[in-house]
């Protein structure tokens, strides 16, 4: 098999591990370690038989539940089949600027998608955000994620804010933006109704631990929402998506657990990382650390797969930070120190 | 709410109606009426867990499974979120051919997928297909549904062929070609090995009564797939989709008990329509009849809505047909003969 360019690909690390998928102990995709909300997996159970109907091609219902939790209209709402859907729509949205800003290091998918409408692109530092830009960048888009993957980094809101009258389409995809406690999370959702040019990307499928069934939606103005739902198929998301996406949005006690436990086990993670000289995590404001190794990481990730069958991302699929560094999801304290003591053990000098 | 232009929205259907969704005995949509095989129910309830995990990027057993079916290779094979995700990339590859040739009637999301990326479109009569084109077609894209959807028309295998030396690109949308016993069933498939610019896109939602749970696929060149696997986001099948399609297209009992239903269910119920003069059914090929009306649809559509909570497809966003025919899938001989009851009792002169 080839080499994945994103966390998670589990039927890869296996093969490489020698065991079932299901044995692996990931830490390759940032997903809630909580897993599934009880609430989630009832409502997939009692409806399996509503997969004979077609999704509502407007997805009122869907549109409504998120708009109301973000204080937004179900106009200024479009839903997707995942963030990485949305990102497509996003790219050929600007496939008539002259170019797209991309941030460096990239999560993939922003290069995927500007690709496939051949769109040129510029790749900035991060501290580009901080200190702007010099050149005249309003014939261009500019995508950054806020947090940061994979550095865990996280702006405020007036540092981003400022780009809005730089660029002429703004892609913000706050992706990993649940896992920061509400009253902190610096999220742009309530400039969109100010910036026509704003995008927010959003997803359900990390906090909520549904990567496989595919959620994601976009906060922007009405008119553009009417216009990505004329562009793409009527039914991009699914039955059970649109369902479990109206019931978790509400579930408090699930987002209160999960906040109780994020920022102790990242502190504890981070402090552990700290005792090994080997390894050096960078801040993070979320649930994933970026942690920069003396052991070239490919090496170390096949070590750890073929002794603890643990699956650790590798960082080859960003250029600027290649064998040097490595990201890992934050789980729960057992599962961290599992990997904790992997890591020590798996440097045998 | 907006009238809908596909079938199967049962939310607009149950808001004429004055009754829940669930009540709306469905006519609209063309869905196999036994309903989801239970070897699919079965492998959802077992398979919650899954979706905390994302889905294999390469969907190696899915198409594996499809393509042991189809007797051709897994390189030949791309899957999707429904076969209306399908169209939209089939779309973009076309997008830099002259235009489209696109038949009339028109299934909606052909005019949808070519309209999003500007594609000039010509709509050419049902007989052109067997007739030919006079002009040079040569730097055109062709679509076209075998079988043919609303009317049910079903072309032979050389008449479709001999368009594949005139046109630069040919889509067979052979969404309904599952309904048709394999024997007799005119699949271009196995002429994609020969055709490079064949592309033939299926369907599983519709045979295995699944449409809220979105499944498609295309059956073309290795190349081709690769591209559009590149083109798209990773992730555009979720999990359950993807274990339900390797597990129902080896399920040979519900194949068989579908086959056996159908055509002395659609032969009876065209029978009992032609007994009324106000209506006459279309020959058909499959699990769908259009039917020639002298009461315009839209008020009978109304009419059944209200009386009897059944829903008809009217032909309003077909314009060549309009107000003069409706459509309507096969359904259980039961249900059949309760449309037929609520069409002869809706004419009251």
């Amino acid at each position: 098999m080839v080499r994945p360019i994103h966390g998670g690909n589990l039927d890869w690390a296996a093969e490489i591990a020698g065991c079932a998928p299901d044995d692996i102990l990931d830490f390759s995709a940032s997903i809630n370690p909580l897993g599934i909300p009880p609430s989630a997996i009832a409502l997939i159970r009692d409806n399996i038989d509503t997969l004979q109907h077609y999704p509502d091609p407007s997805y009122h219902k869907l549109r409504k539940a998120l708009a109301d939790h973000h204080g937004v209209t179900p106009e200024q709402i479009v839903v997707g089949n995942g963030a990485a859907e949305l990102l497509t729509w996003g790219a050929y949205e600007g496939s008539k600027l002259t170019d797209f800003y991309l941030p460096s290091p990239c999560f993939a998918d922003y290069r995927r998608a500007v690709k496939t409408f051949e769109i040129p692109t510029k790749f900035y530092p991060l501290d580009a955000l901080e200190k702007g830009f010099k050149e005249d960048t309003s014939p261009s888009g500019l995508i950054i994620n806020n947090p940061h993957n994979p550095t865990g980094k996280l702006w405020d809101k007036p540092t981003l804010q400022r780009h809005l009258n730089k660029f002429a389409l703004v892609i913000i995809d706050e992706a990993f933006m649940d896992f920061i406690t509400p009253e902190y999370a610096p999220s742009l959702i309530d400039l969109v109704t100010d910036y026509p040019n704003l995008i927010v990307v959003r997803s359900l499928t990390k906090f909520y631990a549904i990567p496989g069934l595919r959620l994601g939606y976009a906060i922007t103005n009405p008119q553009r929402c009417q216009t990505w739902q004329q562009w793409r198929d009527p039914w991009s998301v699914n039955n059970f998506a649109s369902l479990v996406g109206e019931t978790v949005i509400k579930d408090q006690e699930f987002q209160q657990k999960t906040y109780q436990w994020l920022t102790p086990a990242r502190i504890a993670l981070e402090n552990a990382l700290k005792q090994n000289p080997l390894f050096a995590p960078l801040p993070s404001a979320v649930n994933f650390l970026l942690v920069k190794t003396k052991i070239p990481s490919s090496q170390l990730q096949q070590k750890l797969l073929k002794q603890s069958q643990i699956l650790i991302r590798d960082c080859l699929s960003f250029p600027e930070l290649g064998d040097d560094f490595f990201r890992i999801a934050i789980r729960t304290p057992q599962e961290n120190q599992r990997l904790i003591d992997a890591l020590n053990m798996a440097y045998d000098p």
